[in-house]
């Protein structure tokens, strides 16, 4: 298996499902504009693909997930037009693009920011166009308990706490919890739910919805640690965003803390122990083990 | 029946369950600070009283509704800390205290304004705590319904779409249509959804639904034009927020376009067809009848 191309394949299914899902323009078209901007700003969907692997990994066919994965990317959207504000992180280019306020101005931007957060949520939760499975629809426990995991990595036990502790400790002397607690809730949570999701939307043992968390945190912690190295190493054109910023505004990273050696390190250890935590699946969980692989390799 | 000893009992039972809700501190705790700090300012928990009085309408003990209802005061909340934002509307004061960008930085005011519209989801879709009927649980495709209505009521085709309309219009020579627009989505649309929230957890007919949804309209449209009409007689101290505040932004409102004294009629004509909507409802109807009538008296 090509896992480029699987990934290739997942991202398709996920875009053209935002393309038809956004098709329609809404009053006012600024709002619009804003939303469909960043959504279509060329992310990898790395979240929807591996919520889409893990339902594959538990036996099912993964196109029936599709607007159920998509709703992570909604999330993670937001998460990057609040980031990217001036009062946040101030940054003026993301995915070799202006960021989101560069052209709608804050006020939009944050507005734009907060329909996409909403929206995830109005999607999961529209039962009528979202039968998982045409045979037989998901069960309702099963879509509250997705929305229940989605919100619980994205809010403030999760990504927003994270980005709350992340904007606290600008300026400070890294520290290794801190900068543990930043990775983990920041990035990590969310990889986690994306994964977790697809596991609970195939309705897997308990079992196996520990061993993709699992699998999950460690993925999500490694891709934090590769983040935070190619921020360091990597150049400003094939990053998209602008290179060295960590450093510029004083960031808590892993290559600060523990240097890029240790960092390297590091990451191929998580990796390895997200794959190790598969061991009870069998070959259909191989998308999920190639991707944690290539996100280690990867240069933007 | 006192409607005033009414609203006072429910907005205690709300007041205590989030008491309960935020107790545990979160890490980061001035993202906790943040949060709380608005949610304890004082509101007048409109939304979530609603909720519960429609509960009570379709025949059941609002008691059991609590939890559920609450979550419309979390985005209410998180709304207001957005609006308040230098990039929206510039607010410094907020129910007779300093708005929460003010306290926090507009950071960290961004930040628990996104954790409390994610947290809401969260509540909602917390099956072990929020049993609704002690006998026998709501059914799950009730509660996915609210969670869809709150959704659709506060997100891009809501409140949010309105806000951003209003943003937009600032400057701007007011106009029926943008004006009609701005008041049903900014605030007629979340009101509305609170009421409907509230037939639809208590599994009532499509037809009620209905009606409770025109009481909803006409009530939050109501609401707003009152809004307006205070902020240009009102004053700041009873307010608890800069009076006049909307003439000096250059904000559309109603007396603006109209006058105040077609002002004072237009609320009193929405109310009426408010508790006209109602008139298939019995005497357990009579708090929402009540508390429309008591907006159009409010002064603050």
């Amino acid at each position: 298996m090509d896992i480029d191309l699987y990934i290739k394949e997942k991202k398709a299914l996920v875009d053209a499902f935002l393309e038809r899902y956004f098709s329609h323009t809404v009053v006012p078209e600024t709002l619009h504009k804003s939303i469909t901007y960043s959504l279509s700003a060329g992310g990898k969907r790395i979240r929807p693909v591996l919520c889409l692997a893990a339902y594959e990994a538990c036996g099912r066919d993964p196109v029936e997930a599709v607007p159920y994965a998509t709703a992570f990317e909604l999330i993670h959207t937001y998460s990057l037009i609040h980031d990217d504000l001036p009062a946040m992180d101030d940054d003026d280019l993301r995915r070799g693009k202006p960021t989101n306020h560069k052209v709608f101005g804050e006020g939009m931007a944050i507005l734009a920011g907060d329909a996409l957060l909403t929206e995830a949520f109005y999607l999961l939760s529209n039962m009528n166009s979202l039968a998982i499975d045409r045979e037989g629809a998901v069960p309702e426990s099963a879509i509250l308990k997705m929305i229940h995991e989605l919100a619980g990595g994205a809010g403030m036990l999760g990504m927003v706490g994270g980005q709350a502790q992340d904007l606290l400790s600008e300026n400070e002397e890294p520290d290794a919890e801190t900068l543990f607690f930043i990775h983990k809730c920041k990035t990590a949570a969310l990889i986690t739910s994306s994964v977790k999701a697809g596991g609970i939307l195939a309705c897997c043992s308990e079992e196996k919805l520990g061993s993709l968390e699992r699998y999950g945190e460690n993925t999500g912690f490694a891709f934090q640690v590769v983040d935070d190295i190619l921020d360091v190493e990597g150049e400003t054109e094939v990053l998209g965003k602008t290179a060295g910023s960590d450093e510029k505004k004083k960031k808590m990273t892993y290559p600060k803390l523990y240097g890029i050696d240790e960092s390297r390190r590091r990451a191929r250890e998580l990796v390895d122990m997200a794959i190790e935590a598969l061991t009870s699946f069998d070959e259909k969980a191989d998308p999920l083990r190639k991707i944690a692989q290539r996100l280690l390799e990867r240069r933007s």
